[in-house]
């Protein structure tokens, strides 16, 4: 047991006090873990754009101040009551979405979407209490999708933290812990190319090109990139990306585009944009009788998806999934096994590296859209 | 080899001389099969609503006169050139769509949308010479979607005959033509419900009741029935249908009322209706994280199928099918095995019988909503 255990811990974390404003380096006070929870030394974490978007806060409810982060990489400081899978020293990694291991989604096989854990992005304190583990001068300060890991110390549920090999180097493998898993599991887990077989990716931002390095471990003999900005094209090379389309260079739907390239359409496409527009194309441009489609974008709140029923009953599949349908506890680990064996290439989506004081940077690469993943190092 | 074979047949024929209007038995010349082509002596046939949308020919380019006729139970009478597969004396269901094996979509496990044969409602003639078959005087008749059923005798592509088990009664396995594979084929190769599941089945006529058997022999715990005709509810009963919803006794969508019965909705959905509203309803009814909805109605040509993606990004798939993803030659005959081993009920469907002189009465019974499946005897 750590001289910690029990106590409350004081540290850095990087505050952001204000919607849009630079985070604050301050010093926090991080409570103990309460029953079913875990305080974590996170050693790395890197961001990804849905901090950047819950910190720019644009038309939603604010919610500050806030410790965001949800990204990284860490080792068990302590346990609260009831927690046994876990103990301190352990390696973890902290997911935004959970696995209770109770409910009817966790005892399904095909579901990740635990009823009780599953991400929040607009609650603020822990389930246990309803109350934050973080605060300046007894000020609460928020947590965010129930991680807050841009600080050396963080509270989390334990169905939101999964234990992997100690042997894993942390600041490769803390970028499992969200965008770079979901795209994956996207195409292994829900799109499911076979050896040979020709797969879309439409967007390739961190999650698309993650995607496509998902259809290069299964084997795609054609990987299409499909992207309206073209400095993405250069990058996609290096994941196993064989040809681009930007839908800007043709007047045709991207759709009939990509069905001339191969002969009536491909036979799996990611949909890693966002874009209603995209999502429609990625459905369309599968072949019909066997193609697939997988949706991972985050739509906007009132948009529509349509399709002609036609293109439904011509024996194409739709299927939408949220975190590449990983179950947390369950599946990283193997996950992280991929990268020890190496069949997953993890340095090539790390672009660039900060010290935890320069945080700030980090959030400059990724609204100049420079770079795919930025690591912060917490211990310098 | 018959002392027909290589020889035009005179017979009996029911052509439809002008849309809408009473079919006429006829005498109609039968030419000899050409390559690749059967004659079949059709012993039973039944009537699908698709022979009468056709005959109706509504907002359609008219195609007269022709033999209607697609769902049929027969045996070859000759063979045409390069035949190997059959031979006079075999029993066979002949089927709208066929099965070239030697197409992507024929070697795909996945697809049975064969590029050769697949059902082409338009031509009214045989690939091979663009010519029909059938004449009266000279004067030719067209062929409907390549199997012509009314007509004592046809010819057929070998491609779209399905050969059976010669012990199996022609006058039940018949109705295994088109309709009833197709709903059962929707459930238990597209939906695939385990044991113990719900599923909702939107439609409850022929085809939607033999998506309903479906459930019933996968071992469906809950079968849902949804119509708007509530005529429908007493038959369903037989099918295995344990719970009726009948969208205009509430106020609140459909897929609500589904998700309050059991929930959060359905494991399994098939629409069965071609209506888009009841498309939208059996997407959103099943269950987030798990649920399967597999689309089977033919639409309207302008209908749009609409959703939020928040409902695909949650974790549910949406299919189609097309002859409920049988390809006829190499799995009819296991679905006639199905029924052999008393797996599967099939007397159920058959409501009315008919002789072949009096074909317009089953025209009556489907016009009139009246029964499910009326079986016309070709000998009587
Ligand atoms: N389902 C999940 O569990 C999950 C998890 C993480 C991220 N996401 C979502 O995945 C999406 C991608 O995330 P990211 O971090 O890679 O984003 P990103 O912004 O880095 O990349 C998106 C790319 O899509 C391209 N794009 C936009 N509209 C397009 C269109 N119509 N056609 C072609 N390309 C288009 C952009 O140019 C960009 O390169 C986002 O919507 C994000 O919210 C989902
Ligand atoms: N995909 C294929 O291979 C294939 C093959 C055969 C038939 N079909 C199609 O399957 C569908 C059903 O065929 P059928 O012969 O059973 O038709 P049917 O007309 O006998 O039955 C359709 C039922 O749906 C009900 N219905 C209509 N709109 C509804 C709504 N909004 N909500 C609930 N119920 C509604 C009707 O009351 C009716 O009882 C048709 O669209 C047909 O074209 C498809
Ligand atoms: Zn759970
Ligand atoms: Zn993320
Ligand atoms: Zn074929
Ligand atoms: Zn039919």
């Amino acid at each position: 047991m750590s001289s910690t255990t029990g106590q409350i811990i004081r540290c850095k974390a990087a505050v952001a006090w204000e919607a849009g404003k630079p985070l604050v380096i301050e010093e926090v006070d991080v409570a103990p873990p309460q029953a079913m929870e875990v305080r974590l030394k996170i050693l790395f974490t890197s961001l990804c754009h849905t901090d950047v978007y819950f910190w720019e806060a644009k038309g939603q409810t604010p919610l500050f101040p806030r410790i965001f982060g949800h990204e990284a990489g860490g080792i068990v400081e302590s346990v609260g009551e009831g927690v046994t899978d876990l103990k301190p020293g352990d390696h973890v990694l902290p997911v935004f979405t959970g696995e209770c291991k109770e409910c009817r989604h966790c005892k399904s096989e095909e579901s990740n979407m635990c009823d009780l854990l599953r991400i929040n992005t607009d609650r603020g304190v822990m389930l246990n209490d309803g109350k934050s583990r973080f605060s300046i001068n007894g000020q609460p300060i928020y947590h965010f999708v129930g991680t807050s890991t841009f600080s050396e110390y963080t509270v989390i549920h334990v169905g939101c933290v999964a234990k992997i090999n100690p042997a894993a180097p942390l600041d490769k493998v803390c970028i499992l812990s969200c965008g770079i898993s979901t795209g994956l599991g996207a195409t292994l887990n829900v799109a499911k190319p076979k050896k040979g077989s020709s797969v879309a990716i439409f967007g390739l931002g961190a999650v698309g090109l993650a995607a496509a390095e998902g259809a290069r471990i299964a084997g795609a003999a054609r990987i299409i990139g499909v992207d309206r900005n073209p400095k993405r094209f250069n990058e996609a090379k290096k994941f196993g990306v064989t040809e681009f389309v930007n839908p800007k260079d043709h007047d045709k739907p991207v759709h009939e585009v990509i069905a001339e390239m191969t002969g009536g359409g491909v036979d799996r496409s990611v949909e890693c944009t966002g874009s209603v527009i995209a999502m429609n194309s990625a459905f369309e441009c599968v072949h019909d009788g066997w193609g697939v489609a997988v949706l991972v974008g985050v739509p906007n709140k009132d948009d529509v998806f349509t399709t002609h029923p036609i293109n439904i009953l011509s024996e194409r599949t739709l299927k939408g999934t949220f975190f590449g349908n990983y179950k947390p506890r369950s599946d990283l680990p193997s996950v992280v096994e991929k990268y020890m064996n190496k069949e997953l290439e993890l340095e090539k989506f790390i672009t660039h590296e900060v010290s935890f004081s320069e945080i700030n940077k980090a959030f400059e690469y990724m609204l100049q859209g420079d770079g795919i993943r930025c690591i912060i190092r917490m211990d310098a």
